[in-house]
């Protein structure tokens, strides 16, 4: 039976992640249920801002001295605990494309492909209907290091393609359209067995679920901030790699940040140890700002709790719907609970922009990908249960009013 | 005659750029000598940060609809006046290593190397000398693809190395250390007839003095924004590519948002037309709003009254110092005006770092390079003639009374 208002209002009296929702500054009158693609802001990321602010108007050049310079390693450990990986494994830089990037050319390199050898493994292997820019960065990379890029059609298992030829497989923890979570450990074990190396794309798991690097044996991953970790738009990217895997060689991207004494301002580059060879240029300590005060909240955060609530947000939002997606001919594509992240995916292929839009203007803030796909993120620690509850309540009405043909949300836009 | 105190206050009251002074926030009791490092604050910077971060709090992900997405371009736009450029020719994206790659690759498939052709011109030249990110960066790019790296030893002439084995050049227009300003028309003609390109590093030109990008015939360029265009530390830096030659190859870090229909979410990259092509991933609209508010602040600025005080306050800053730097054994290694940008370079072997932390403690920032170099970096915005004097007077000061030679000034520590 679906809950009654008062049962959600006493989920939230019950919830122990209840206190950190009002860290978070939510427009009034929002329920924002796309904290998949931007998350909201912690009120400490404004204060975090003005300081660094301050420090650049009273510091200057020495700010640098002064913790800027030192920003990528340290939000790297700051992040580390919440993808069960150690300090000094995960560097805070650039974007999940760039760092996609670096680590092809470092793994591949590192096999021993790139240094006029036979390329005994020429392949890079992704996803179909993966996040775009993973694919397009193998097929650069592929282009200009001469590299053959396969693709694995969607839903299509990988062990027709795992052979010997393959390289570097690149693949998404949790995939952006569909929510599905991939099986880390079991895919892991399965892409070494084949002698290739795996990059797992964490951007909707990061902050989303327990992420367990060390315990699922990976050696290379990447993610963004900006979304389940609330670290603003456009907020620097990171990049992990396995300790023991970390001086294997250069990474293509050999910037004088990554050098092992950049002020030393030698002639030739030779690749810090550690971590810090994955830098490139001269970071954005302001970004960086942002960022570190949401990481600072996530330290408080039990990652056991999150990903319990997340599920229990997704549950509650399809049974309070109960049976008008059904009536209205959409389709909930959401996988069961031990195969998903943290989202909810309805297809209504001719009417799924209208009703995004029809919700927005409601409130309640969605996104809509094409082919009619509803995407819902459930970010537990800044979302009620009552919050969840009244956004499926939005959606009756929207569906059963058809408030969605309203010729003004037929306009379409980006969005990113 | 070495001007009087009076003398320098006159001169600033008939300063036609003094208006901008009281724009920028400045550390009472400091001189800020580093702007070739760290531009200093306009006060609109934190204004805009302001504004960027409620947006962020109330548009959420629509913010991304409100300006963000088009910041590259829009503010590429802005920049383009400062570098002789027309609209769409500059991008503000990534910083200067990440560009020098992308248009390496961009340039070198363009002259159909990298497509499975024999390399005819297998060789990447740089300079001797140069900012290291350069030559490092340059090197990576070697390395991975395959190509040669050449280094012209400072000060030699090209000449002996422009064969048809050259397929790029990169070249500083001002020089990091020494401040030379380079014959941008000159060279690039003579890099043409030996049928290579070249790209020229604007780090310490754009913002310092009039670049004339178009009439030099320049194709491509990078540069950075946190210097003397005061965009903010590790603010975004820029790329130039000339109309004609935007659509000619990929860039290798082929991202989604350089994709021709980055919302599509089609399977395969196809490169953006014009300058768009030469983004990679999400960029930060916090680090684009400070640098935005600088710009704007550029779009007032007479850049031939802007190298004319830059060159007015180099001249005064030496003749205060009179003879005081002979008296001591330091060199002054300063081109003369034609060949200069808008840095004084002194040289003191033993004593240069002591120098320079005796006159940070004095409030005079400028900074120091090994082996001996003192940069001191003159931005004419916020620069006035009476303070040029006054560090002038510091100087002399810090050397007749042996000030450097104090055991806390001895100390190391790096300073970016």
């Amino acid at each position: 039976m679906p809950l009654s208002h008062d049962d959600v209002r006493e989920l939230d009296r019950q919830d122990p992640l209840a206190p950190f929702r009002p860290r978070f500054a939510l427009p009034p009158g929002t329920i924002y249920l796309d904290g998949n693609s931007l998350g909201a802001q912690p009120s400490a990321a404004v204060e975090a801002v003005d300081a660094l602010m301050a420090q650049w108007r009273d510091s200057l050049i020495q700010g640098w001295n002064q913790g800027w310079f030192d920003a990528p390693e340290r939000l790297g450990d700051r992040l580390a605990p919440l993808l069960g990986a150690e300090p000094g494994e995960v560097l805070v830089t650039d974007t999940i494309t760039h760092n996609l990037f670096k680590l092809l050319g470092y793994i591949t390199e590192g096999q021993g492909i790139t240094e006029g050898q036979a390329q005994a493994r020429p392949v890079i292997l992704s996803e179909g209907g993966n996040f775009p820019t993973d694919g397009y960065i193998a097929q650069g990379f592929c282009r200009f290091g001469g590299f053959e890029h396969w693709v694995v059609p969607e839903g299509e298992s990988f062990d027709a393609y795992l052979d010997e030829r393959v390289a570097v497989v690149v693949l998404s923890h949790v995939h952006y359209r569909t929510g599905r979570l991939r099986d880390m450990a079991a895919i892991t074990r399965q892409v070494y067995a084949s002698g290739a190396e795996v990059i797992w794309d964490l951007a909707h798991s990061a902050g989303a679920l327990p992420v367990e690097l060390a315990a699922c044996g990976v050696r290379y991953a990447v993610g963004c901030t900006y979304k389940y970790l609330n670290g603003g738009p456009g907020a620097p990217a990171f990049l992990y790699v396995r300790r023991d895997c970390q001086d294997r060689a250069w990474q293509p991207l050999s910037g004088w940040l990554g050098h092992a004494s950049p002020f030393a301002f030698e002639a030739d580059y030779a690749p810090a140890p550690g971590i810090t060879r994955f830098r490139t240029g001269t970071h954005s300590p302001l970004a960086c700002a942002a960022l570190e005060a949401s990481l600072a909240l996530w330290q408080e955060v039990d990652l056991a709790l999150l990903r319990r609530k997340s599920q229990r947000l997704i549950e509650l939002f399809r049974d309070a719907l109960g049976d008008c997606l059904a009536k209205h001919g959409i389709a909930d594509i959401t996988p069961p609970e031990a195969q998903r992240g943290s989202q909810v995916g309805l297809v209504a292929p001719a009417h799924g922009y209208a009703i995004v839009q029809a919700l927005i203007a409601r409130g309640v803030i969605g996104d809509y990908r094409e082919p009619g796909l509803m995407r819902f993120g459930f970010a537990p620690l800044y979302l009620s249960h009552e919050d969840v509850w009244q956004a499926a309540q939005h959606m009756r009405a929207v569906l059963s009013e058809g408030e969605y043909l309203a010729p003004r949300f037929k306009q379409r836009g980006a969005v990113t």
